[in-house]
């Protein structure tokens, strides 16, 4: 278990341990542990580190760590990072760092560095412009394939890929893109414009980067080429930084689907009142949500008292709605996230599911009727195994639309969380429950 | 909506409609639509694409869906398109496709491909043979840049990639990997071993998909050599397959997550029928689990007759205890799934979410104390808001250990299911509540 060799030297402060330990680890497996560690004892392992690993353990690290491990340099060693990061990376560290942080980062860069920054973080958050690289190679289409070779050659340096390589006329507007892959099959002589690929998905820079990032997925691009309003090329969003963004915004619709607050940074590094916080306003919300279901056991306190033996139930039947509504919530959740589902679809969405939901809360009435014979009387048991069916149905319909609701006025529809139906099921739920118990059993 | 819309034409069999509607968009999107309609109108659109475009969209399909096209083509379109797939796309069909089918394929291939492939489904399925490219341009390690360009310009036109480069001695085993990149830009006479790098992530062929496809996300590659036992390179697992990979492997995760059968296939193209098979299994567990809250109900049920107003609580106490332990189980399910955790940090979690349960739990437990006191009495609030902090914490420790216990005996952690977690929470809070119950009320 690497992780526990490490706290061990660094608890015993065993310098050359850690050393060796270093030497025989990948970059981004050094960068994963530094992410586990607090902020102390991952600048005191990135120390050790020798200058060219040192570059490429943080190119690894999330903006978090980045910032934790960069606090804790002196300036040369601070700024010879910050100077070599991409400029896509350091407009994200300085886009999430406080103010006086982004202040020592930008005085050290030098003209150009700090002006392709400033640029990107011209940018809104979650834009394309922050996630894209603006070193791009833009190939003049009147270019054969032999000439845009030296292109690349010459000014390819720099650029953070050269696989795709926008094709633009004279005033840099995207007419298409190229691949370093058909400059080279191709004889030298092929003009690029023949090789371009001219109806290639691009983007807007200002566009949202999550649905950027789910394109160049969708299309299996390497990069997406980035236009301004104007259709000129200001950058490129790769692969890379694409699977970074599809799945930090998995990570968040999963947070959300268990009714946390999203945040930034790494489990075992996130500390207790950390955690807290991130759970503690859904749980509030909810346990007033629920301050709902006494009310209604209130309401039907006297059915309570007379059938005492319906309250037996009352766990099981909130439990089975709840875990109902929650599979339909979390289908169509992860639906919408995939693009598979549209808002358009509520209607049809809900049909289905209210027909699984009768489906299975048919299949789970068995159940419950053996279970309430057995446990109690056949009335009781009457009573539990119909409410099942209504409530299974009722919570599938419910799960399954609110996600739909939400996206159509404009909330993310993973805040439509498991728990938050479970709650809202639970109190109609038991409204059906003491109807039907009053309907069978006649109190 | 354009779904709508290609909805209509379908239903109006408007085929110049369709045919329009075709041609107005990218393969990718055409691929989404088909994925969305039933097996007979995917065919009927398809067959109405031209031979170089259909071949795109089939490219884009899922398995499933490309099964289903198939399956409605005559012999010639159908071998055409199967003879031009890439091998693992091929591969990848076939494991998920009836053996007849199966057979019918690999008549149709040619020598070549039909070897390939048969390769490829050597492997055992989830393993990394089964999504790698097998047409690789291997290099060996004493040619010069200029050579190994060469080498990629003759043999690179069938290759998937040939952006990462596998460098082999004689007996092509893998001595590292050189990016095109590199060999572009670096003068003809240097030696590829020069420019290779040798220390760059590897997979065994046979090792799970996945884990590869995690590793090739975390450092950042375009592709990931995969090598046999003696270290010889048999092909490569290219960054598109790799986020297929993980997208497919957080859509499980999350599936399972609500308690729900992962399946693979489009949520709209899914029939009712499987839908409910996908969600019953758990469903029908969770209730026989539930019975328990029944049993505890029972055997606290003079407590209960007693004091009927504890039974208004119930559901709040339930509902409050699953959703923390939700919470918990979900943020460890999702650490394990990205790496952040391991099963030796079990003890660390556990004392951790412990305490982040007490700190909910007191917090909640004010909001208790007052819903408690406004509908019903002071010495019930106090049980209320007592039973709160403890089966906050307990659901707290119980969703986060579990996972990981999980993991430890080798099961998928995501089965621990807020569900799962819920159910057994509910009857444990019960015991709680009503032991509690007893101290303070003194019944």
């Amino acid at each position: 278990m690497p992780t526990d060799v490490l706290r061990e030297l660094l608890e015993g402060n065993d310098v050359a341990g850690m050393q060796q330990w270093l030497d025989q680890r990948l970059p981004h497996e050094i960068a994963d542990e530094l992410g586990r560690q607090d902020a102390v004892a991952a600048v005191l392992l990135f120390r050790l580190l020798d200058k060219d690993r040192a570059l490429a353990v943080f190119e690894e690290l999330d903006p978090v760590d980045q910032h934790n491990v960069l606090s804790g340099l002196r300036d040369k060693a601070f700024h010879d990072l910050v100077e070599a990061m991409d400029p896509d990376d350091r407009a994200r560290l300085l886009g999430e760092a406080p103010a006086t942080f982004a202040q020592r980062v930008l005085e050290g860069l030098s003209q150009r560095q700090r002006a392709m920054t400033a640029d990107l973080l011209g940018y809104p958050e979650g834009a394309v412009g922050r996630y894209m690289t603006p070193e791009v190679v833009p190939l003049r289409q009147h270019l054969t394939a032999g000439e845009a070779l030296n292109v690349v050659r010459t000014k390819g340096h720099d650029a953070e890929t050269v696989y795709t390589l926008p094709v633009v006329d004279d005033q840099r507007r995207l007419q298409g893109v190229v691949t370093l892959r058909r400059l080279v099959l191709s004889p030298p002589e092929t003009p690029v414009h023949e090789l371009a690929i001219t109806d290639a998905p691009r983007t807007r820079a200002a566009d949202t980067a999550e649905s950027a990032a789910r394109l160049t997925r969708d299309a299996n691009l390497l990069a997406l080429p980035a236009v301004d309003s104007e259709d000129r090329v200001v950058g490129l969003l790769t692969v890379d930084d694409a699977i970074e963004l599809i799945e930090a915004a998995d990570t968040e619709d999963i947070a959300r689907q268990s009714a946390t607050t999203p945040w930034s940074g790494h489990y075992m590094a996130a500390t207790v009142v950390q955690l807290a916080r991130s759970r503690v306003i859904w749980l509030l919300l909810l346990i007033v949500a629920a301050t709902l279901t006494v009310n209604v056991l209130q309401f039907f306190e006297s059915t309570l008292s007379q059938v005492t033996a319906l309250a037996l139930f009352i766990p099981l039947l909130v439990g089975t709605g709840g875990n109902a509504g929650s599979q339909a919530a979390t289908a169509t959740v992860r639906a919408l996230a995939l693009g598979e589902l549209r808002t358009s679809d509520i209607l049809r969405v809900a049909w289905r599911e209210c027909r699984v939901g009768l489906l299975l809360g048919t299949m789970l009435a068995v159940v419950g009727l053996g279970i309430g014979t057995l446990l109690v009387s056949a009335p009781v048991a009457i009573t539990v195994a119909l409410s099942i069916v209504a409530i299974c149905s009722w919570a599938a319909v419910v799960g399954s639309v609110m996600p739909l609701l939400a996206r159509r006025v404009g909330i993310d529809p993973a805040v439509v969380s498991a728990p938050l139906v479970t709650t809202l099921v639970d109190a109609t739920g038991l409204v059906i429950y003491f109807l039907v118990a009053r309907a069978v059993l006649g109190v």
